[in-house]
């Protein structure tokens, strides 16, 4: 019989700075409800979608940093969202800023966790590429997630959601092949992508017609590279003066766009995925085993830049 | 001042397995001297260019299998091309079956030379990713790429030409991340790419439609992912009853298709490439020192298949 799993993407439109946890809250239990009555049994969040994307400006006070926050997932605030994919029987993937403590010191990471249709947390991802700078940088957008965030300390874990193989990945992390690669050669079958992506960048105007291409080049060929259903969420829409870019999707493992969002506001994309179709590119585009050439890959895991 | 090179894809409708040397070599001239007269100043010809695609047949025969290799390049049918490449002042890539001696016995090699405009050799390179099988297999496609050729032994070599650096593919070698990447690690700024490609398999029915798609996706993701100019050039049409893709195309470092083939014949696809836009893409979207993180990497060069 074959195997499938139905995937949504809960798109968000824009999150004010001044909303508060249980308004934000409540639009994400709405969106997985939606979900859910159309037959999903496995959801993707934006990156840091608890909150308005505030890496976009420099702020100086730690207390008001910290309110962009978690220091535990879930906590009373965002209990009910977990309680909800217990009772809906679906699970989901939310990206937020977490607090940890690690090497007897305070942490802030990037993070995205997995929730069971259980409300259990099946475990964290955290971002592995940061972008953007820790000062304001001459020229180009402020982008300071590198001051907001450390680099992720976790690799590319890949879970196990009701017997599918499920990776996590957010926002940049997408442009990377190596992200793909990590997910498959783990084991991944899934892979579900949160992200804030400004539409225009100071430092490129004469690439602003490519952004929504630049969204959907790397997610398709990542899934088609790698035979990965690739469900990429975004917070869209204009938050706080900036445009956010959507197209959020369900990318096959054939590389086509399964599914996509027709807004920038609050929308759930599904599509009903067919996890045999990943057996079947494998071993017509794909039999990694036979073909691949790690030993004549080391350059990649050895050096970031060219010679 | 802007640095541009005018690349050229030379793209060969099919050679007929009776067809010679010299006539399969007057041809490729005749494709060089018209890409010289459009401006270009490098150029890349199919995988395998100097004969028809001959693993689509089982062969037993060791003269007859030899017939399609060289053992020498340039040799006397072959030098009409170095010979053209010196007069027009033209580089190019070609691809050709290799005979070759390593560790004390002969081997055979799916090969590409890189050529000057001086008409000497700058380099060769191996087909890394060798596709098919020994044997045939049933209710596959006949495709014995792997018994006729050795798996590269030269890793994924960047040579200067003119002052560009300039990495070479063949065929199956573009549908793998790895092979951009390497060539990005190596410093190449312009990929040129071979190759043969079956629009039909037996296989995979289901999948033909999107037989043109996998074919530009990977080289758009490769050239975006890496910054670099792609330049990738079929062998095409119907050629001894097996239709060929086509879609030769030159991709900029945004994975913009700037030029493309518009038949399934002899044509050649140009493309000034402002070689500025490298830095510009690397600049905007992949600060490659700053954010890859090679040591989150090492299972990509230590396994071929998922755990």
């Amino acid at each position: 019989m074959a195997r499938h799993l139905t995937l949504a993407a809960c798109q968000t439109g824009p999150i004010a700075r001044s909303a508060g946890r249980r308004e934000i809250v409540d639009r994400l239990v709405h969106l997985l409800e939606e979900a859910a009555s159309q037959g999903a049994s496995l959801a993707v969040f934006p990156e840091l979608a608890l909150t308005t994307f505030f890496p976009r400006w420099l702020i100086e006070d730690e207390a008001e940093i910290d309110g962009f926050y978690e220091d535990a997932f879930p906590n009373a605030a965002t209990r009910p969202l977990t309680e909800a994919a217990r009772k809906l029987r679906i699970g989901f993937a939310l990206g937020y800023g977490e607090i940890a403590q690690g090497d007897g010191r305070r942490r802030r990471y990037n993070t995205m966790a997995l929730v069971g249709d259980d409300g259990e947390v099946l475990g964290r991802y955290r971002k592995m590429h940061v972008p953007g700078s820790e000062e304001p940088e001459e020229g180009t957008t402020v982008h300071l997630e590198r001051r907001y965030f450390e680099p992720g300390d976790l690799g590319f874990p890949v879970f196990d959601y009701r017997g599918t193989r499920v990776g996590l990945a957010l926002c940049n992390d997408r442009r990377w092949p190596e992200t793909y690669r990590m997910l498959m050669l783990g084991g991944a079958e899934v892979a579900l992508i949160g992200y804030n992506t400004p539409l225009l960048l100071d430092e490129a105007p004469a690439l602003a017609h490519l952004r929504m291409f630049h969204n959907h080049l790397p997610m398709q060929a990542g899934a088609y590279q790698n035979t990965l259903w690739v469900a990429g969420c975004a917070k869209a829409g204009l938050e706080e003066g900036q445009a956010l870019i959507g197209g959020s999707c369900i990318v096959a493992p054939t590389g086509e766009i399964a599914a996509q969002a027709m807004s920038v506001g609050d929308e759930v994309v599904v599509h009903r995925a067919d996890l045999d179709l990943i057996d079947t590119c494998r071993r017509v585009n794909f039999d990694f085993d036979r073909y691949r050439r790690p030993a004549a890959y080391r350059m990649i895991s050895e050096r970031a830049g060219p010679v």
